[in-house]
Parts: C-alpha cells; sequence; structure tokens
C-alpha cells in the first residue's frame, strides 16, 4: 500500500516568509518524491474554534489556498481539498466522539493550558473555554482516520494529538472491527530538522514578535521594505563582515544555491555594505518568489479558479472518505434496512443465466468494475476508484441495497434502471439459494 | 408560520405497552391535530451513546420505526426519518460545538450525575465517561435547530437540554448573525399530565422493574401470558371487587371507551371473576392493538419498504436542513470563492434583456422560483419548497456560485447548461453593475 501523508493548514491569517520556507516549501517537496500519496486540506472547522470574524475567516481561506497553489502545489498529483467540503469528516467525528474517553481529553495539551492559565488568573478551571478547543483533538482524528493516513508530520506540540488519533482508531477497531481493521494507526512524523527562518530582529520569525518579512502580500515593494529593516551591526561598507551568526546571512542561505553562499559570505567578508547585501538578499528572494507572486495574484482576481481547484479536490478525497465512512457506519450498526430474502420462485428463475460483476484493474493503476447481464450486455460501469477493495465494497453495497446504492456509487448506469434493478436481485436471489444450499 | 414540532424516538430496546400508551399514542394523536407540523426522527446517533452492540443498534431501529409506523404515524402528514441519514446535523454540531462554552456541559444532569455515581464509588470523577455522554446536548441542539423546531416534547429531565439549546442558538445567531435571527429559539413542553401506565405489579411499567407487557413483540399470545400475570387481590368469583386502585382497571381504563370503562367497573363489584377480567381486558386492548401488531408484522417482514419511507422522509428532512445549513456555514464564514466581478462588457450586451427569476407561490402552498431566458424561455424550475425563504435563498446561491449550485438545488434544468450559466452570469453582470452606478 502506498505510503498516505496528510498535512492540515491552518487557515487563519496569511503566511510570511518563515512559513513558506518552515512549511510550504518543505511539504511541497516532500510531496513530489516518489512513493507516497499526499493529502492536504484546509483545515476551516478548525479556524472556527479560534475565529468568530466570518471575514476573516473567508478571506484567510481563499489567501492560504492562493498561496499553496502558486508556490507549486500540485494538485493532480495531491489531494488538495477545503476540511469544511467533506461532510463526511463532521459525520465521522461523531462517531469517534462514543468511543473517546473523556478522561483524554482532560489531558490535552492545549485544553490543560487553557485550565493553567485560567487558574493562574484565578478564574474558573473552565472559564472561556469552549467545546470546540475541548474536542478538536476528536476532529482531528477524524480528519487523519477518514483518509486512512499512516503519516502526519507536526510540530512537537502536536504529537499529542496524533497519539489520541491512535488511540481512537484502536478503540474503534477493538470495539466493531474485530479481526479486521478499519482503521490504519497514524503515526506523527516529527520534523527534528525543522528549518527556523530568522525574523528581522534575528529571533524565529514570527507574527506574536512582529519581526516578520511578508510572503506575497504587498509585492515585491513589500518585501524589498520589510528586508530594509533586517537588523544588522553598524560596520561601515568596506569594513569585513562577520557572516557567522548573522541573521541576514541565514535568510540568505534560504533561498541560496550552495555557490552564492559562498560567494555571499566572500563579497560580506570583503567590505559589501549591508545595503548592498540587502540588495543581494532581495534578488535571491525575489528570484524564487517573484514568479510565485504574479501567479498568486493571478489566482486572488480570479477566486472561482481557486474555488474549481477545490471543489476537484473535494470530489477526489469524498471518493475515498464516503467508503470508508460507510463501512464504519455499517461497523457501528447504522445499516440500510434490507429485503429478508428473495423469493425462491424467482432465484430459480435466473439460476441458468446470472448477471455478473467484473472486478479488474486498468492501466491508469485504478481498480474499476462493471455489471454484465446474463447476456453480456453492460449494465453498469464504475468510475475508476483508488483501492481496490473500494470496488469490492460498492459491488457488495449494490448486491444488498439494489438502486438505492444508485445516487451515491461511482457508476455510470446504461439502460433502464428496472433492467438492472432485476438484474442485481436475480443474483443476490441467486446468491441467498447458494447460501441455503451450503448452510 | 407553522408551528414546527419536533419528538426523538430512542432507539434502543424494544417498546412495552406502557411506551405506547404515554409517548407513541399521544404523539400521534398530536402529529393530527392542524397547525402544527411535527417532526419525528429515529435518535441513532444517540443510541451509539449508549450501546455498542451494532446488531441491538441495528435491529432495534427496525423494530423501533415498525412501531411507529404501525401504530399510525402519517409520513405523508409528519416528517419521520432517521437521524443517521441526516449527514447536515453532524455538520451543524461541529459549527454549534465552537459556540458552546464548556462550562454549560459541566453542569448537564446527565453528565453530573455520571461524576457523583463516580465519586461515590472513590473513582476518577470522568471514569468510564465517554465524549458521546459528556458533548451530546450539543447534537441535541443540532437535532432541533437543524429544523427550526418551535417546541420540543419532552420529559421534566430533558428540559435543561432544550435550554442549552437556546442558549446555543442565542450564542449562535447574536456571534453571527446580527440583526436576523437564523435560529429559532426552542421551547420544551413539559408533558405534566404524561400518562403512567402501571405495570403487572402495580408499579410504573418499566423494563427496569421487569413489569412490562409487550406491545408487538410475542404476537397475542405473549399479550394474553402477561395479562394473566397482573397481580390482582385474592378475591373469589362472585366476591365484590374494589376497583379503585386497582391497576388492571387502570390499564383497562387506557383502551376503553367511557361507557366500557363503567360497564366493567359494574361487572366487577357484582363479582365478575379476575380470570374473566382478565380475559376482558385482553379484548379491549387487542381491539385496538391487534390490527396494528398485524400491521407491524408485515412491515418486520420487509425491511426494505421501511427503508423506502424513511427515505422518502429523510429526503423531506434534508430539503429543509441543507438550505439552513448553507447559511449557517456562510454566517460563520465557510463560503464558496466568488468571481469578483464580472466584465462590464457582458453587461452591456445584456441590459436590455435581462433572464429574471419568478418567485411565487402555488396552490399546494409551497413556494416556487424559476428562471426565465430573456425571450421567456423557461430555463430552471424548482420544485416546491415549504419557506418562501428558501426560494429566496436558493435563487441568492444559483446567481452567486452559478451553475456549479445544481448539484445540490432542488431544480429541474431545462435546455443546455452552457444556456443557463450565460444567462445568470449575464443577470449577475448586470446586478453588479447597477449596484456600481448607485454606489
Amino acid at each position: 500500500m502506498t505510503l498516505r501523508v496528510l498535512t492540515g493548514i491552518t487557515t487563519t491569517g496569511t503566511l510570511h516568509l518563515g512559513n513558506y520556507v518552515g512549511a510550504v516549501r518543505r511539504a511541497i517537496e516532500a510531496s513530489r518524491e516518489p512513493g507516497a500519496e499526499s493529502f492536504f486540506f484546509m483545515a476551516d472547522y478548525h479556524a472556527l474554534i479560534k475565529c468568530d470574524e466570518p471575514d476573516r475567516i473567508e478571506r484567510s481561506r481563499l489567501q492560504i489556498a492562493a498561496t499553496w497553489l502558486a508556490a507549486g502545489l500540485d494538485t493532480q498529483r495531491v489531494v488538495f481539498y477545503r476540511q469544511s467540503d467533506i461532510p463526511e469528516i463532521p459525520e465521522l467525528t461523531w462517531l469517534l466522539t462514543c468511543v473517546t474517553s473523556k478522561g483524554q481529553m482532560n489531558r490535552a495539551h492545549a485544553y490543560k493550558a487553557s485550565v493553567d492559565a485560567n487558574l493562574a488568573a484565578g478564574e474558573d478551571p473552565d472559564a472561556g473555554i469552549t467545546m470546540g478547543l475541548y474536542s478538536y483533538p476528536i476532529l482531528m482524528a477524524a480528519d487523519i482516520l477518514m483518509f486512512n493516513a499512516h503519516r502526519v508530520p507536526v510540530g512537537k506540540d502536536q504529537a499529542q494529538h496524533i497519539e489520541m488519533a491512535r488511540d481512537v482508531a484502536q478503540r474503534f477497531n477493538h470495539t466493531f472491527t474485530q479481526g479486521r481493521d478499519l482503521f490504519v494507526l497514524p503515526e506523527a512524523s516529527i520534523d527534528q530538522e525543522m528549518e527556523l527562518l530568522p525574523g528581522l530582529d534575528g529571533r524565529k520569525m514570527s507574527k506574536s514578535y512582529d519581526n516578520v518579512i511578508p510572503l506575497f502580500e504587498g509585492g515585491a515593494k513589500a518585501l524589498r521594505e520589510a528586508i530594509s529593516k533586517i537588523v544588522t551591526d553598524s560596520r561601515l561598507p568596506g569594513e569585513p563582515k562577520e557572516t557567522e551568526g548573522s541573521h541576514l546571512v541565514q535568510i540568505y542561505d534560504a533561498f541560496a544555491t550552495p555557490a552564492q553562499r559562498l560567494a555571499f559570505r566572500e563579497a560580506l567578508r570583503a567590505g559589501l555594505s549591508w545595503g548592498e547585501a540587502k540588495d543581494q538578499l532581495f534578488a535571491v528572494i525575489d528570484a524564487e518568489i517573484g514568479p510565485m507572486r504574479a501567479q498568486y495574484d493571478e489566482l486572488m482576481a480570479h477566486p472561482e479558479r481557486i474555488e474549481a481547484i477545490l471543489m476537484e479536490g473535494a470530489a477526489k478525497a469524498r471518493a475515498l472518505a464516503a467508503p470508508l465512512l460507510q463501512q464504519a457506519r455499517e461497523a457501528v450498526g447504522l445499516r440500510r434496512f434490507q429485503p429478508l430474502a428473495a423469493p425462491v420462485a424467482a432465484a430459480a428463475k435466473v439460476k441458468s443465466a446470472l448477471p455478473t460483476f467484473k472486478q479488474y484493474r486498468e492501466s491508469d493503476g485504478l481498480f474499476y468494475f462493471k455489471l454484465l447481464a446474463a447476456d453480456g450486455a453492460l449494465l453498469l460501469q464504475s468510475q475508476g476508484l483508488a483501492q481496490g477493495k473500494d470496488a469490492g465494497q460498492w459491488v457488495s453495497r449494490l448486491k444488498r441495497e439494489g438502486t438505492a446504492a444508485l445516487a451515491d456509487a461511482p457508476v455510470t448506469r446504461e439502460g433502464d434502471v428496472s433492467v438492472l434493478d432485476e438484474a442485481l436481485a436475480a443474483l443476490v436471489a441467486a446468491e441467498l439459494e447458494a447460501a441455503a444450499r451450503k448452510g
């Protein structure tokens, strides 16, 4: 099975150069490596926990989607979607809520930190804490389990949530799907070497330090202005500069080739002025960022294009989420009511010549199935499915639910619905009869 | 606006005669009264909190749906659905979770009772408590607010949850929809005179007392057997019986006409034997229950019929839930990314002759809309909608999202999709231009 890697993207605020170097660029590079299937989602249900300003939520989602796309995320290669376009996620959240112990939520770091702050301020422990903050590890578990992700790259502070998702998956598997594990147990991948870009003042670049260099917002002008504010020592032009420990040099390094890095250091040691150094820094950053910014501006001028891309991503994501949720629902007992048994006469009638389901794989690597009538005529043709077992599950569901499943099934029907109905009934009747003979 | 009454039906276990008299029969009678729109839903997401036996969940849902249908619930008149068929409910649950304070959940009776029991047993306060138990008042708020129910008939123990739903609705309205209230503030209607049928031993009929008379399960035979076990005093045949305080008489009363009640009392006082009295009791119950039982057995033999009824109910429910959820999503900022502006050229081109949306009400009391081309040709025709504002919202959404909204919209398209696309674009362009001229 391909390794599935899932990355959630926060959708509050805009991104700065440090986010780009530390997260966006790295994640996009990783998604290009072979052997892994990458999922990127805009965590906008999560954003609601922190932000009750609708316009900010809306604006930020747009900016951040445009940023990832402009930075080169290949949406043909990865699955890129908005969390809030996948209704299967909140539904799975509820199923998981029922197997999550409250004690586990009490131990979540983010919640405990809020309680500690309240206690220190002499407040009620839960003062100002919403159920969103308290229970979001369950939503996060649903984000991950919904796509059976194997690996979730996170910062250290999020590792606990991945452990919780594992626990919840384990409890669900144990309680409801003995013998076959419905949910993959995800693993955190903690990036120890996470590049942290220094900000204007040399501390970690962060909005809370007010030391950021913008990524795209404000254009080349804002980038140049921010760079001009990078704090340096006061050595004059012509004086040799110390490159070791200079955060200006560190920022330069994040965008330069090894040869450029060497040349930049030599020039500084040889007396390059800080002003000229900043010009060179701007040039090296803008060489990488400039074309992306043009792409960003173009996207921001056409939100409907981003919408179309995200809708495609949602369709890809839901094609995976819907069958898995269906299995989870079956597992807990939320099943369709099915006919008790088909009449024996019907079974006898069709025994000699039965419709058949065929499952196969095409050269595109996707799995397909089709239903052929007893005379070989095509009745149903599926779309390509990412996993062989999905095809099997749809076949089972079509047998079980009959034409009622058509609304959801990824299939095209050929011919009249009554013909299909009869074919499915005949198949089921024959199988029941065969089972009865065996039993 | 019609008064909307919403009743949740627990889906664990089966129903006994006491449930029938105290809840089912009364609710069905109430649903026949004019002026109210009744919603009945099988609370199967809630059932998952208490029960992790999938087969029991499945079986119970089927039995309880069959019971309500057999008892005469008119699904043409009421909206009867399974909670788990409405994916809008768990999604709304998350939106409400973000505006619910944790302190409020701490005060919920059911949770506090569990904590008290744990403390009394010397356990950790949250021992064995799931997040399902803890946070279900939010799911319940979503159940109610999803359909803007005005009134929720509940027992006294549930009144607090309706208060919580009011609070959550109020907080959402206040935070996100200033000036117009998206959610109706629901009211509990506490039934003070709730008839409590006594059981075999004279105490309230309840499974926990093991004193129940079955409703349909086991057929007439089981009903007769249970009746034979009703405890009476030891007066012999021929001796006058005391009718005042006799729970056998109380049970009789629940199924008898005033004339029958009088005659039964007289016969007992005149010396009717308890054996004969039990025969008469069986007769009067079975006269009401017998035809329903036949209907119940028929339904239980055809689960697919119940499924079809519930699917119809789900479609009716979702036709109301989907537009309201859409408004809630818009309100919090989960919006589709829309084109910034249409080119002026397009606006100029169509200024002279524009397509038009018409909204109107039909004699069936439902609200409709249609889109006519500039030449009067029909482009879109809506289905009947329960509320005028729904029609307005769909028109807005179609203008905003264009043909992308077609997948969800309750409309039939006439003619080519590209024609429709152009018509909607022309309308929007004209409106933008008009707004620009005003501004």
